[in-house]
């Protein structure tokens, strides 16, 4: 494993700045992680009911929260099921089953050193299609199958750089 | 940290193919985000209710969507407490509460440089607890305490790595 | 990408233990793998009732579980809605949203090569932050606005290496 540096070529190093379809993936990683981050804000806007698109009458806010100690208004109770709130809440968990395991993925893809090409337009793919996924799921409820298809981009996406990397690490069984 | 190339020997590259314990974390991780994704298919076939084992009369079926948009037949409701859906969905939780630091704890264990059989045995014994874990809770429910074995298979896994690698990074506290 | 080894200088290799910035995000990524594992153990806790802060009485004791196989005892009944458990689960929830996108986060921002002196203060002050996080939410509860400074604190950090990541990484787009 070890290489003694003047004789042996060095080793090839995929997990750095030279190679581009690291880089590609550093920049697409980092555009889900944000997106997912504002899930967690998306939720407090609905827990406050500023509506993103138009704002409501200040009498007819509401205020939901899940915690006694989140109740900094006089007239709230703690309260779990108001329905904008939980269609964020399910974006967001959908963001979790899905992002997180496309993120350990499609890191350990680029170990095997794939077509600069194909891996690029997959990042850009994946997370796109997830970023759709989070507007018609969560912001702006559109029917059936935009989320199914935005969806689907990514898990095919993931499934493929699975069986890409499983056939070359077979023998690791 | 930069090295010179002529006189200094090549850094000890372990994220690459040419480590075996990093290719046998690339099959196990592999095996191990594919299952993941297929509970997301489980917790749909649970809503359609075809049953894994044995298929359930059309009459029988229900759909139990937690969305309006998803009702595509006429005679469906808006419902979240099926017992079936929400076993899955609980098995899924538990996958990402478990699994996912899992694949980070693993992930860097590799840079400590760990011996192969010792490594590689840890990563398949893991695998292989989750996917009786999910076995036995998801698919097809088994009395206590077989799911508390294979949790603790993993968790005990992810112990011993956290060990090894805090007490060899003690010193950057 | 793949060097000469006798006349190229070597690649820069960031992802090994010689990376003092790498081995401090070992040590704190590995305190809070263990710490979110805790959580687990913690919700097991409270289903059991034995209070962190003071044993209950045997007979108030009660017993919280959500799955028909998990009931050791004949006195109890599956059960979802226990304050004090849900309460863990949300905290655990939370955890998973701010804590894994973290992880991914400060990984591939060591890839940039940052200062050390800056990057392994973000990493310990992220990781103290979420055990703060834990302590006021999970085991005892605190009045806000401590919670949401902790919760910040990560989140703050975790955008700042995400506008490092991107900015260096904008032409792959």
């Amino acid at each position: 494993m070890s290489t003694n540096g003047s004789t042996m070529p060095s080793p090839q190093v995929l997990y750095n700045l030279e190679n581009p379809v690291f880089c590609c993936y550093l920049f697409w990683a980092t555009v889900l992680v944000v997106k997912m981050l504002l899930m967690s804000l998306l939720t407090a806007l609905q827990r406050f009911r500023y509506k993103l698109l138009g704002l409501v009458p200040l009498g007819l806010r509401r205020k939901i929260f899940p915690n006694e100690e989140d109740l900094f208004f006089k007239n709230t109770e703690v309260q779990f099921n108001d329905p904008h709130v939980e269609r964020v809440r399910r974006a967001h968990r959908n963001d979790m089953e899905n992002i997180l395991p496309y993120f350990i993925m499609s890191l350990i893809y680029i170990s095997t050193n794939p077509d600069a090409t194909v891996a690029c337009n997959l990042f850009r793919v994946a997370s796109l299609a997830r970023i759709a996924h989070t507007l018609v799921y969560a912001v702006y409820p559109v029917p059936q199958p935009s989320r199914i298809i935005a969806f689907g981009s990514m898990l095919l996406i993931t499934f493929y750089m699975a069986a890409v990397v499983a056939l070359r690490t077979l023998s690791f069984i």
